[in-house]
């Protein structure tokens, strides 16, 4: 096993959804240290991480409510600022793999998460893909009824559970711990 | 991340369902090796391999179908000869741990396997679970309808797809490779 490429890891990333915390999520933080600490340990050169932000276009739209727009400079900045948001997020990561001396590489593309991280599973034919997961207790991931009149298949988990079914890769959903659960639990 | 407590890896193991093939299964073999492969690499100190076989009570149903009892000594004969091949069969792995380096444990639990290893899970708390799959394709883990005059959950997905939803930790599922599929897709 020694001389072999280095297994490369894929862990998609985003930002927090908590008000006023322009941070990586609580569950990609968690999802990176685990990497870290259970499987690459302290064989640094054995390991390359890809950090994958996928950006959902209307994802600031709640903040928006409470944004003015007056001259096109405006949605300028907005764009700016959102691109800007992107970049810090995979700039946390890069900086701790650079201060780890694990190779990395990081990108962002736009789009829904669930079937964008798939896709570039298969594009970039990654080892293993490693997700975060809020982990919200016990769910279903497809509401399937078929019968004579009627035959319907509705998605309705979450992204990890979406990638453990789809991605063309092993895939490890790594659930948020239970003492770092923010007051709202549907934030992270 | 030096000198830190090895990663504890729990493996479910089985045996081939193919006649006339006395092994481990394909998939059980091929997750073996992707861990190895893929998380262990050249850093052999740093993890610790939990091998667990439960055993279906009636596994052997089908075989028994050509066996003719006539003393109390045939049935011990079973009985003995089931044990030794759930030994044999831990043999295999725990051998391979201890000529690459790797420290181990292995032990065989009877019952249904989805439920034994999550409760082996809840009790031994390993850092990671790693299960091996058929990979037959896409499928459902419930069927789960609820109307005003029905309420039923089914489970009927695999043993891996029930651990990634109910161990009490991250999970890994590794598919058997497409090269290795046996005649029959539904041996392993």
């Amino acid at each position: 096993m020694e001389g072999a490429e280095a297994t490369r890891i894929m862990m998609g990333v985003n930002e927090s959804t908590i008000k006023g915390y322009p941070h990586a999520s609580i569950s990609s933080r968690g999802a990176f240290d685990w990497t870290l600490q259970k499987i690459v340990r302290s064989n640094t050169s054995g390991f390359k991480i890809l950090f994958l932000h996928v950006q959902v276009p209307d994802e600031d739209g709640f903040d928006d409510m409470d944004s003015l727009y007056a001259s096109p400079e405006d949605f300028k900045n907005m764009k700016h600022r959102n691109r800007t948001r992107g970049l810090h997020l995979l700039e946390y990561f890069v900086n701790r793999c650079h201060e780890i001396g694990v190779a990395c590489e990081a990108w962002i593309k736009k789009g829904d998460p669930k079937e964008v991280i798939c896709h570039e599973v298969k594009r970039v034919q990654p080892d293993l893909l490693v997700v975060g997961s809020r982990g919200l207790g016990p769910f279903q991931s497809y509401l399937e009824i078929s019968r004579a009149d009627l035959s319907c298949r509705v998605f309705v988990g979450t992204v990890s559970e979406f990638c453990q079914k789809h991605a063309e890769c092993p895939v490890i959903s790594i659930k948020r711990r239970a003492d770092e659960t923010p007051q709202d639990p549907v934030d992270d």
